[in-house]
């Protein structure tokens, strides 16, 4: 917070000298330390810092957006408070929107890994058969790794954008629709960060178990990704709770959606609530399974879903302040299966939309239409797990969820012959990935076996055999 | 596979000898070694061991259900092969009943110390109010954490049974009733040991969220928790692949559930087919919240859910078969969302039912009235995630999956006083829990801040600090 002259002006941003760069000491005023070993990113020092009366020069201010002069009156671009904490908030998403990259990452190599073993390795086969087939070929083994590869597609085409984007708006911070960006960018690296992190959590963990006990080893690398990524939940803004970024703006425009134009929403992520009232009165009308998993009916259908969640949490929110709670409890007691859920699928939403507007637009026609049915596998992969809101609301009904499921099995395998060339693509070079079942030339085998033969030790008795053997004849201490 | 004078007879055991006692070199035509280092669970080595024409004494035959005398004559107290072959499934499943007991330890722990430190670590407060209130009384850190609490005592509560069980059904493998208890409690442990990993699997992972960044730090100890407990979800079968050990057992009784008897049920897991053409016909009748999560309403709606992905299970295999696909093919494409959600659902019912029945004979009445309230919450939490299964077999309709998510977070909000003492309950000893957040006496900020500040090296300066300072000042090498 920047006070000055009695008056509190806000969240700004100092620049704060730590150490003496010709000892490397703490200046005084400053204790710092190391927190102690973590769960994963060890590589990375975090550490805690208490400051006991320490002054900054007034040079140290990052006050692009607001500041004190020499005689500490305060000084802004910005006539309206609330714009400049708008413009600020989304400079501060850089960290959100940064880490929304690191997931996208380590899920990708993750993914890389386990379709190349799952195409190598082989486990039983048909009857009457002696040949194995590949575990990949197998139903069971495509929904658990084939979504996320369609996810990894979506996260890492989605985060080009979002990065660019945010450096834009960053450098524009002071334009006239900065603020308006700011808010939106907040809103939405606050949901997509969260969103990204678990998708990434619980797709490398699928990964993990689908390489099976050789995915156990730590050569397979997997198990390091999964302690990497976990930061990714809690860091910049523990997932579920910063949620509340998001579901608490989208709460506020709910009562205004009829005056809400295309200034409150400059990256779009609100165009569902354009003619929200018949939209809500729609229902799901597909007569069979395709009809459920192509591009107009996810994206349709999400729409409805992201209106419907809104409208029963603003309704739940407003319910219980009837009942005499106050905004704080009111709120609270609408996070779980009503705000959060509605920040995710509001995330989920526009990440689907921007897949596809993007595969659309894809030049080379075989290949857009690769990247068509993953954005429509990430959709209804997606949906699926949202289906009681599809059914409760009323938009869903009869066998419809059976054939959504029935839609998602089939792009999966469809989707399976081109999955080593999809992986190709996104695989970074075998020193990168660094891990023995997942290099480029498929030699599974051959590396685990390289790997194990020469572990140190792997062959040999332990040093300490004799004791086992020997220790009988051994002359007892005297002590 | 014992083969003898030209016969398979099937599955058998010996006591391989792989190292000589007195050099603890391998035997000659052994090749053993270690397989390096993996995930977790380090203080077990796992190894790798081949055999090259390796002759073992008849003695080594562990042949109390069957094994060749001199001659090589095969001898067995079963004459139906297929009841000798049930009685040593039962008797093999003693490594999965072992590790139900195993996830359920690490969860048991993972629990401990997320609750703990939540109801000690303080954020935020009422509005007007500079008191902050412990995380714990936030809804969305209860639906976290306390359904796993329920979860840890059905789990804790069903291995005790679950490991005696095992032994008796040893013990008294040549009985009559022997075989058919192996293979009941072969379909049971089979989807039990993924249910059980699996929920350790994400509960231990909530709880490490649930701690925040405090939680992130190893000596928090859930990191190792996650990393122990993911073998769990792989060895002695990898849990999709084992699902299907169970569903397949079901699938065979299903066209036969009109003469079942007691005899094919020992323990009673299939009940829920007596009447199930009446009970697959039946609606769900609640009127409110309140009755959707009482015990009645939760264990039949359970039974319901059973019979209903078994018969939809059913009919898809029997379906793809009519349209030429063999059994094999058959079973394999309909594994997701059907045979793999049927094996996990008849397990969950099991469990309920098992700490329903356990529950109910409580003696002390305060204690039976938590522990039912558990049992609720247990069977609710888990039946949401089934929700669109209840709406899509019409079981459910309208509202009621709002009113049964309700009914959880209201079960959250009653159990939460009484969970420190639910926890203290579970809790081993400090030295063993071994966590800076979960001591029994709470002081959370104290044991954080000594383990942080007597860290090695924490508070000091890289011992390469002259290294950065002063690397312009170094003379070059000569090479």
């Amino acid at each position: 917070m920047l006070i000055s002259k009695g008056k509190n002006h806000g969240l700004h941003m100092f620049v704060v000298p730590i150490r003496d760069p010709k000892t490397l000491k703490p200046y005084p005023g400053v204790i710092v330390g190391d927190l102690g070993e973590k769960i994963g990113i060890n590589g990375v020092d975090n550490g805690f810092v208490m400051f006991n009366k320490y002054y900054l020069p007034r040079e140290n201010q990052l006050d692009k957006l607001g500041g004190v002069d020499e005689n500490g009156d305060y000084e802004t671009p910005f006539k309206d408070p609330k714009k400049r904490f708008g413009a600020s908030l989304g400079i501060l998403s850089g960290g959100r929107v940064h880490i929304t990259t690191i997931s996208t990452n380590y899920l990708q190599k993750a993914i890389v890994i386990a379709i190349r073993y799952s195409a190598i390795r082989k486990q039983f086969g048909p009857e009457n058969s002696i040949e194995e087939i590949p575990v990949l070929e197998y139903q069971q083994q495509q929904i658990r790794l084939l979504p996320y590869l369609a996810a990894t597609y979506a996260m890492r085409i989605f985060c080009n954008w979002f990065s660019a984007s945010h450096v834009t708006m960053s450098i524009n911070s002071v334009d006239d629709d900065g603020p308006a960006r700011g808010i939106e960018l907040h809103a939405l690296s606050s949901c997509i960060k969260p969103l990204f992190g678990w998708t990434a959590r619980d797709g490398i963990q699928n990964c993990r178990e689908a390489c099976g006990g050789h995915g156990y080893l730590k050569a397979a690398a997997i198990g390091e990704l999964r302690n990497d990524n976990d930061a990714n939940c809690t860091y910049e803004g523990e997932n579920s709770l910063l949620l509340q970024q998001t579901s608490n703006w989208l709460l506020g425009i709910w009562p205004k959606r009829y005056e809400t134009g295309i200034a409150d929403t400059p990256y779009g992520s609100i165009d569902f609530l354009k003619n929200v009232d018949q939209l809500l009165n729609e229902k799901c009308v597909a007569n069979m399974p395709e009809e459920l998993t192509n591009h107009i009916t996810l994206i349709k259908t999400y729409k409805w879903l992201t209106a419907y969640i809104l409208k029963m949490t603003y309704e739940k929110v407003t319910r219980l302040k009837a009942e005499g709670k106050d905004n704080f409890q009111a709120k609270n007691d609408s996070q779980s299966y009503n705000a959060v859920s509605l920040a995710i699928i509001y995330a989920e939403n526009f990440v689907l939309n921007h897949f596809y507007q993007t595969a659309i637009k894809f030049e080379d026609a075989a290949c857009r239409g690769v990247l068509l049915d993953l954005v429509s596998l990430y959709g209804a992969w997606m949906l699926e797990r949202h289906l009681s809101s599809l059914y409760m609301g009323g938009y869903m009904s009869g066998e419809m969820g059976w054939w959504l499921r029935e839609g998602v099995l089939k792009l999966c395998a469809r989707i399976t012959p081109q999955a080593i060339a999809l992986v190709d693509t996104l695989a970074p070079p075998d020193w990168c990935l660094n891990s023995v079942l997942g290099t480029a030339d498929g030699q599974v085998y051959k590396n685990i076996q390289e790997h194990v033969m020469t572990y140190p030790g792997a062959m040999s008795r332990p040093t300490w055999w004799r004791d086992v053997v020997f220790w009988q004849t051994y002359v007892p201490s005297k002590l």
